[in-house]
């Protein structure tokens, strides 16, 4: 029987695409599980579905309640070339979490695989293929309904996971970590998109390493990109949830605050709100967060585009839109803030006066 | 059989200040779990226990592993005042889960209560201590280890809380939520802390409304203030976990950031190492956080008194002190951020440049 | 013959201020003309009025023509003990200069003097007192209209100023470069203000060290110390024209950013008319300005007084009341600038992402 | 006779170009008699040539102590179009004074004019090239040096005023005064410079509207076009005094700080120290200011760049060199800052914590 949340039960993500819904991504796993003490910073790797089950699936709840319609599995740098033979158990893992959380909800599951340490130094794409294909293994044999490629900063790269990917069948979709500048061999951002579509990526544009404004300005660039090239796509943004006007090419890992004092940087909701707005216009219907992203930004984006979608998310159930929740408190003017127009021009302080408000990037 | 966990085989909280050890509070709930979809902002009430008791036990969980030594019940206004009939199964479910959490560590139960909506209009102390009875009722027969009066903006309602703890025969801990201006009676700090202690809290202090900086001037002024009253207690301060150098007497609540654009303020772990250390220099013992103190603001308490205390907390397992986690990074100028020096000195940017540093309080 | 601009053809200082006229005071010399190639920073002696008398002439004129009605004699530090030989031609040159200009319009001719370097080593008051006569010498071979003694962080030192100042049987006023937290062996404001009058002062205030802001708090604790004392005397305010919140007991000199970084501190003309109106309504009736007071910060003081007063300053002939000037330019949006709504509201950027808002002092 | 200071005792303009020499340039007079109390904003016409004739030669003798070696006519919007009948008297009084000044030390008198009004709603050749041809008659009349045609925001404009100044036969310097997105025609920087080359200017860059960094970002396009184009130039700047990372290709008058309101981006002379640096190592030799630029800016560009010149300025005479003048400060926090390093680093703080460090400029 298909069951609520069986894989045949809903509509697939081409499907969604295709009829203009939006698909509400998820956010960040890393980031966020390293401040809840699950992940380590440096090492960035997936081992917490394994040693903290619980956690891991209590973020996935926190993202699904929040109105993420995919569950990613939580396979980040989960390769064997970064985790030796714990590798395939967390691939499995992952995969069964995500799987048990988007039963509970509309969410489809993404398995997702990210670039190599290798490619840097040793472009050998039957190696990385390699490592590729053992991930999309587990993916295929665990069933999950669609593929992701995600945080590549070079598009020959990415192209290789791509092709790898569409063996599965499923449809692929692929996002790359770079910035208007392009990507580190200066391809770019329009002619990444186009060899990423050529590949085969049925869904492309850009996850992590950049803010939401940054983002968003190298999504118009690969829009402009596949239009020129007289090639079709849907498009997806998966900014970080940090401010970072003042990143290089490398984006945020390069900014002295990475990744230990990013606090000052952190998005509001409402500057999410704002964020899901321009990609909205923008044509953007995959709409998610990554580093950064915590379960109220993703909640940000369903509630900015209730209006289209028609409906809220479960976690609505707990936030007055618009500060709308505040309307019924006793200081006359914390009543005054729970509207709209108040949140919108508000210019949040950062108590930092000693602080800067622009870094410059190492290298 | 009082097995590892159940409150027989451990040391109680007066036992442990006495015997000069750092206790370690636990951090941010309502704030917390408003981010992660199960409280909602405005109401501030702590009904997740039951609606989502997975969500409320994993924040127990991340704050244990963080380091905590105190599971303090996720009670916060769940008076008959606030929460009509749900009120006894709410204290009971908190009480249930944070007994469980703390079963699995060094750590104690603490049952809490807070100030009334009622006492800004109507002094009647008798309905008051009432409120306060039944909350105390629900602890007594859950045998928690201990009690905390905390949030009380007005000495004389915390004193009459504290006269209701102390019927249980149990250590009460009570902190204000004033800053060095003192209550909104005008009391200043120093005599706050003296009736608190003359009513029979062994434990005093501040919690939430004001940041590091501005708790630890407030904690100075009732050191202050107990020796020139010639009182001895044990100093306790659970700061917010946002800088608010810009708040007035009336803290964070009435600057225009809260409570849905406060995120530029939040704190770096460093920050809070910062404020273990100063606070300790103080003479406060028992350290931990409220309002925006993240697992990881409280692993950081944990990690700066380490060497005083002799031991790490688990989360440490995935922390590398002082960003050493980064000594690996293939980029030389990331690994140049792996030690103390680097961390210690930045200043973080807000990547807001059109934002200010500080802001008017209203009101 | 009292011909015009003859000091018998004016009202005195007294008159002035007993009839409730507002006195508007001038402004910057060593800092300005450093800026203008005539001063030497570190050496801050007026040896300008000997070397560059145009150039010192035409700042008196400047401020003249803003509005001034006291030309003070360009003699700071000009004692014997910094200017040796020199101090003697220096004093009666700058004399000379002020009373050619006051003579233009209607400003009245201080002479004054400062603190000694001598005092912080030897508290010698007749060695002092010696220094300070000698200047009054020159000032009464030139018969000024009153005498000035200012820039004095030690109250006992601004005593013997006074003391020595009076043997004239001109008017007196006394400002000490001094804040909130009083002088530098800790005499609070009020105080310091006592001890003036007592001593004969009877215009006391202070100049220098300190921005608008914290000038007008320093005033209000001098005003509340003499209402305490029961003493009374005229209300003097010449502060920075430098924003200085970040500045402890020593003031802007234990800034970093003195004496050569400066800039992004100094104050617009609007800044200036909102300290004037402030200084007026706390009853100050000599409001000029110290280092950093251009000119047309003068005639911010005397256009923001102007209904009081009933007449505008010479130089409004080349200023457009609150913007006015702009109503006839191209751009709508630059005319939209032609009110006074929008300069009062305007919070003007640094154009400096990199730079904090605020320094912690030296020492 | 060729006295001292007579234009034949002096290397020409181009001489000193064609030699190698640095031409140190004047700086600001229109904001700078602003807030001297004799020109006024919204109207910007200079006379004060024949009102204030003291003050605006202070003002050239204090570029000229600077280290000046032009003195330009204050002659800025002086044609018929906007001053009427007072025109040609103003336009011959700036020539007198320009070359009284000039006759004092080493520099030449540029005439100098600037666009029209009528221009953007009239493009009438003719009736614009008479209008420059009135002002050429009295500067050839009083025998300038050379010319300069600045303040441009059209190529074409600044074409024509290039052809009528050729007609002299003397050298014709041509400054636009736009930013890296080129002229309101978007004609690109390099291109405005060809242009301006082959009308006939021998020396060509921007002045005006955009600080020292875009400005000097400019100049790179213009230098970068003119090699395109095989053409060559001597390159000039003179940029504003005040930091403006954040305008738009309308240049400081679109932020809301202008007028009125730029002292938090005004320039230290660090800044400006730094920028004839770069001005210098981009190969630019005739360095100069514009609005925001007072006497000390211009001795910055003259010290920075005395190592190449062999010479200082005369008012070096009053400032030590990196800060010098410190070393005797009683206070040791003050000596330590008589250094190059400690300048050099500083990031200086704004005082105003309540303000951005950016504005959106309006329009």
């Amino acid at each position: 029987m298909a069951a609520a949340g069986g894989p045949g039960a809903k509509k697939g993500i081409l499907e969604r695409l295709e009829s203009g819904e939006v698909v509400v991504g998820d956010g960040s796993f890393l980031i966020t599980l390293e401040k809840r003490g699950c992940v380590k910073a440096g090492l960035w790797t997936p081992e917490a579905v394994a040693e903290h089950p619980d956690a891991v699936r209590q973020l996935h709840m926190e993202f699904l309640r929040a109105g993420s319609n995919v569950m990613q599995t939580f396979t980040f740098s989960a390769s064997e070339e970064n985790m030796e033979s714990k590798w395939e158990d967390v691939n499995a893992a992952a995969c069964d979490l995500a799987r048990e959380v988007a039963g509970k909800g509309d969410a489809l599951v993404a398995g997702g695989i990210c670039q190599t340490s290798m490619y840097k130094h040793l472009k050998d794409e039957a190696r990385i293929k390699k490592l590729f294909r053992q991930q999309l293994e587990v993916f295929a044999r665990k069933n999950v309904d669609f593929l992701i490629a995600e945080y590549f900063e070079h598009a020959e790269e990415a192209v290789w996971a791509v092709e790898v990917l569409k063996e599965s069948g499923k449809p692929v979709a692929a996002t790359m970590c770079i910035g208007p500048e392009g990507d580190m061999h200066d391809v770019p951002p329009g002619e990444c998109a186009a060899k990423l579509v050529r590949a085969g990526a049925a869904i492309v544009g850009v996850n992590c390493r950049f803010g939401p404004g940054t983002s968003l300005k190298t999504m118009t660039l690969m829009k402009e990109g596949l239009q020129a090239a007289g090639l079709t796509a849907h498009l997806m943004v998966q900014s970080l949830g940090f401010h970072t006007p003042d990143c290089g090419k490398g984006g945020f890992v390069d900014l002295p605050e990475y990744p230990f004092a990013l606090e000052p940087r952190l998005a509001t909701r409402w500057d999410i709100q704002n964020y899901a707005r321009e990609a909205y216009n923008l044509g953007v219907r995959y709409i998610g967060g990554c580093c950064g992203f915590e379960p109220y930004h993703i909640r940000a984006i369903a509630e900015e585009l209730a209006p289209e979608r028609g409906f809220w998310p479960p976690a609505s159930d707990k936030h007055g839109s618009w500060g709308s929740g505040l309307n019924m408190h006793t200081k006359p003017w914390i009543r005054a803030r729970a509207r709209r127009e108040y949140w919108e021009n508000l210019l949040p302080a950062s108590g930092r006066p000693f602080c800067p408000a622009l870094s410059k990037p190492d290298a």
